[in-house]
């Protein structure tokens, strides 16, 4: 081959290969080959040519390289989360939407210095929450600066403001359609997992609708598809299993005899499964779905409780994980994937006990579950994410609390929590028992025997005082022992807390990376949450929210002759003229007594 | 011009002509001129080479188009806050770091409710805080998981956890460099601006060290130069003007006849003003630096009392605006810049007296001041970033407050605060100022009159009860007036408090923009704020702390035979074998009563 052969090669023809050109060029022109000024001018055109070429295409190189290098860097991310580079999610996806409920911003703190003491880790050795923040959510409701959690639950299902108590119902009383619901509709499979009663406010709102988050018996039955759009959810898990039950059971705690796990098996087809035995035995990868697993009668132990009785009740982290793989499968061959709500349900409760040792644990449950779900979308094939937040602060939490008119020294204790090992309300429920078990009258020494016993066991308080026990001895209703035992506690680590409700402080939102979810770095008003999810499912919610308009059916729930005129339960609550809700309670002056506003149902706790 | 001219020219050769050539290969082959094989091969090599180079130039074309505007809009700024494309700090730069002392996550909700409420603005009407809240810090120190502003400011000033009450000092006792210092040194401007005394632990953590941040007269006079490195602040703006007179004059608080006003003036050459009319005289574009503006006594007064005589006292944004100015002027035909601390010290005072209508304003004066550094460096020819952040929370603050048995209804009254028009520290003085001024003993009927006449026109309070009137005419020293006024209003909010001193809570990080601090995105240690600051003033500390602890000279406010060993004054907390710090106050059980921790200095209030 010639030394000088066009830097470009093409391909030679057959009958004239370079070098009989070459030759006859020498032959033709009398000049030595490829002496001549052409051949010269030529050969410096193409030097020129292929220079430039070069250089373009290095500069091609080293443009791309450098922009990947920046693309992945400023992202830091290995998955695009779904979203496409014009900033619109795309492809299959899977959301993961985790609620932390009544979980504020001194919960994270209290938590993580607790685990650092207890398990002796440095000061950045912090929650997987803790790497994960990104922003903070503004928590009212359309009727108080205090949210509740169903108003809290309505701002990310249907991504606007309601009253205290509503159900994915606006303040007007008309529905409004849910992610979930629109996410069905638009072919995504769908779950909720959580730790309290599948029919309690947060589940209830992304599959629900109901004036008052107290109709859990009505909630029960639409949740299950008995309600105008049918069946939405594939996936159930969690407690509240006496909604379920007819009240000719014993579990059962619903004010009529509708069997409700019938209805769902012979109806709607579910799996159902009512205890953590058959709940193993499920294979998330052939379960037939949908399923409803009701694996505790009401709620599921507080996680301090729970994990001395692991193998009655699975954890926050297991359910999620079952749930994940479950929904992960039946959308395998699906060019959709899943929309799955997990919550944290009973940090709220801790919050409302003033609890701090069953909540550091609660947080601690609600963390492992949110590293469950990030490890799945680290290694499962469809991309994903993840966005946790809480409704609202529970308990007016505060990491400090004045004992004494003397000025406070600046310390916390959470060697105190340490040395809990179940929960106030367990030790409650322990002490009930006792008493009502007793077949004669117990003393009073008998019963503060009894007392130390169980405070000592359970809180690991060894230094109790006569005070404390004559106060749980003598404790009111509406201020039941596990109160003052949850007293006992806070004030021993110095945790203090303002009230048994909620608060109005901004909560923490979390995700699996910022970039997954743009629209909700920095501060942010709840129903920002519910646009977010609807955005990136890139669903529409008005067609839903027309559907269920339409459908002014009488409910299911009500019985001959009752006022049930729509079938989200009565209104609970007066309306103005213009459509606003009248405020149940504005300020009278009257701080020295407000009665508890009377519920009308009884059952089921509010919080 | 020939149509087959080589398609990358060059320039031709005065000898040889490209016409000349063709002509000659005319006649040299024989052959049509470019139509010989050689010349078909060489011209398809020539097209190769140039669609090539072509197609590789427009491919450099699009990605640097595309690469500048992803950088462009990843970023979204107008201002690249003084980064280099490389991720690391250059040219000429300014650095504005705020602290709210004492503001925690629900001052921000609670201020931002009350200012909705009073000025009648919709839920997305937030603080201009709210906009720039990129992430949180964790607060504890090196002594407590609840720190102090002493400590809490060590963490910004050296990126190191130290003891409560440490000012720049190490838990063993050696000094550390200051961000502050080290600027200094690197040839950058430095300010330090706040609404409480200017010796107080936050400025004073900047430029001074001493062993307990009781020392404020000391703190005088390292703040002027009196100290190992000389003079480093080259704008004072701030109260505490009692530690800086001799005790030999009216408005002093020095324990000694030290003149540090003379000091500052005569030795470094300060310019002096003490009030109002004198500082609004200084042109910021052309006063002599250093500054020294002492327009308070002690603290300005809180911002709702201010507004009252504003005509006697700056508000933080009016000082925060000078300083800006001044500092610009006196870098203008510098290459560096400047650092300027900006404190809203008195939100921590607010918390402490558990006053929320003082502490709503006080937030409001930050987030304005807030705006006007923003403001400042949208305009300003340099580049700059302004950071914000809080030491600690304060108080243990809730928006929520139960004040019954009753369980309570979920509201907060943010109207209650809209009728305060005073703290309760002025009322509380007004009230001391009646007695004392008083020539005979004053009835207790009287009082309570009087009483009453204060808590209307102070707190908009007019349902006080008999009982209130009772605690406050009969108020212990440990439990003042001021504390069951705050109470009062507090009540009457439903705002809660479970303390009068710190808590632990993380507070907010906030930041011109996000891109502007990308270190502080997330959740953070306080001593990574720090870190941060000397990182974007490209200074090194280490060698400010080999200077200062190289200079163990006994200090200027050491008396004759007294043993002020070291020029940072006595060490005033125990330290164990290994250097680490003796706890203070381990948890025994005590917590039915606490006595307060002695302060050896009785000089300036523990905040």
């Amino acid at each position: 081959m010639a030394r000088d052969e066009p830097l470009l090669a093409r391909p030679a023809s057959p009958n004239s290969s370079t070098n009989d050109i070459e030759e006859e060029d020498a032959l033709l022109t009398g000049q030595p080959t490829n002496r001549s000024p052409v051949n010269r001018s030529r050969r410096w055109t193409e030097i020129g040519l292929f220079v430039w070429a070069l250089l373009a295409t290095i500069a091609v190189i080293i443009l791309a390289v450098v922009y990947q290098h920046e693309t992945s860097t400023a992202h830091a991310r290995p998955r695009t989360g779904g979203w496409g580079p014009d900033g619109k999610p795309s492809g299959k996806r899977n959301m993961i939407f985790m609620v932390s409920d009544g979980m504020g911003p001194t919960s994270l703190s209290m938590t993580r210095s607790w685990r650092q003491y207890a398990s002796g880790l440095p000061i950045d050795d912090v929650l997987i929450l803790d790497k994960h923040h990104i922003g903070n959510s503004r928590t009212r409701s359309s009727s108080s600066l205090v949210t509740d959690s169903a108003a809290g639950a309505t701002a990310f299902s249907c991504g606007f403001k309601s009253y205290n108590g509503a159900i994915s119902v606006l303040p007007d009383h008309t529905p409004c359609g849910t992610v979930l619901e629109a996410a069905k509709k638009a072919g995504y499979m769908t779950g909720l997992v959580v730790t309290t009663r599948i029919t309690d406010a947060t589940p209830a709102c992304f599959a629900a609708h109901a004036n008052r988050r107290e109709y859990e018996d009505l909630i029960a039955e639409q949740m299950v598809g008995e309600y105008p759009l049918g069946r939405v959810v594939d996936l159930l898990i969690g407690g509240g299993r006496c909604h379920f039950l007819p009240n000719t059971t014993e579990e059962s705690c619903r004010v009529d005899s509708k069997d409700i796990v019938a209805l769902a098996k012979d109806k709607y087809g579910f799996t159902y499964v009512d205890n953590r035995k058959d709940f193993d035995d499920l294979d998330p990868n052939g379960v037939k779905l949908p399923l409803l697993a009701l694996i505790a009668r009401t709620d599921v132990p507080y996680e301090i409780d729970r994990v001395h009785v692991a193998d009655v009740y699975p954890s926050q982290a297991e359910m999620a994980h079952f749930a994940l793989k479950a929904l992960s499968a039946a959308t395998q061959d699906s060019d959709k994937g899943f929309f799955l709500m997990v919550e944290g349900s009973r940090i709220d409760h801790a919050g409302h006990a003033n609890d701090p040792g069953a909540q550091v644990r609660e947080v601690m449950a609600h963390d492992k579950a949110f590293g469950e779900v990030l490890d799945f979308l680290d290694a499962d094939d469809t991309e994903g994410v993840l966005v946790s937040t809480s409704d609202h602060e529970t308990g007016g939490l505060a990491a400090a609390r004045q004992l004494h008119e003397a000025y406070p020294i600046y310390r916390w204790f959470p060697e105190v929590l340490d040395n809990a090992t179940h929960s106030t309300e367990y030790l409650n429920h322990e002490w009930a028992e006792y008493l009502s078990s007793a077949s004669s009258p117990v003393s009073r020494n008998d019963q503060a025997s009894k007392l130390r016993e169980l405070i000592i066991s359970g809180l690991g308080i060894t230094d109790t005082t006569d005070e404390e026990i004559d106060a749980i001895i003598d404790a009111k209703p509406t201020w039941p022992p596990f109160y003052i035992l949850s007293d006992m506690i806070s004030r021993r680590s110095q945790i203090g807390w303002s009230t048994h409700g909620h608060s109005a402080v901004d909560v923490n939102i979390y995700a699996s990376h910022p970039s997954h979810a743009p629209g909700l770095v920095g501060n942010h008003e709840n129903i920002e949450v519910g646009k977010f999810i609807a955005e990136y499912l890139d669903v529409d919610l008005e067609p839903v929210t027309k559907e269920l308009r339409s459908k002014k059916v009488k409910t299911q729930g009500a019985g001959e002759g009752e006022e049930w005129g729509e079938w989200m339960g009565p209104e609970g609550l007066p309306v103005n003229g213009d459509g606003s809700l009248v405020t149940v309670d504005a300020y009278h002056g009257d701080f020295k007594h407000r009665k508890r506003e009377v519920e009308e149902c009884g059952c089921g706790a509010r919080h």
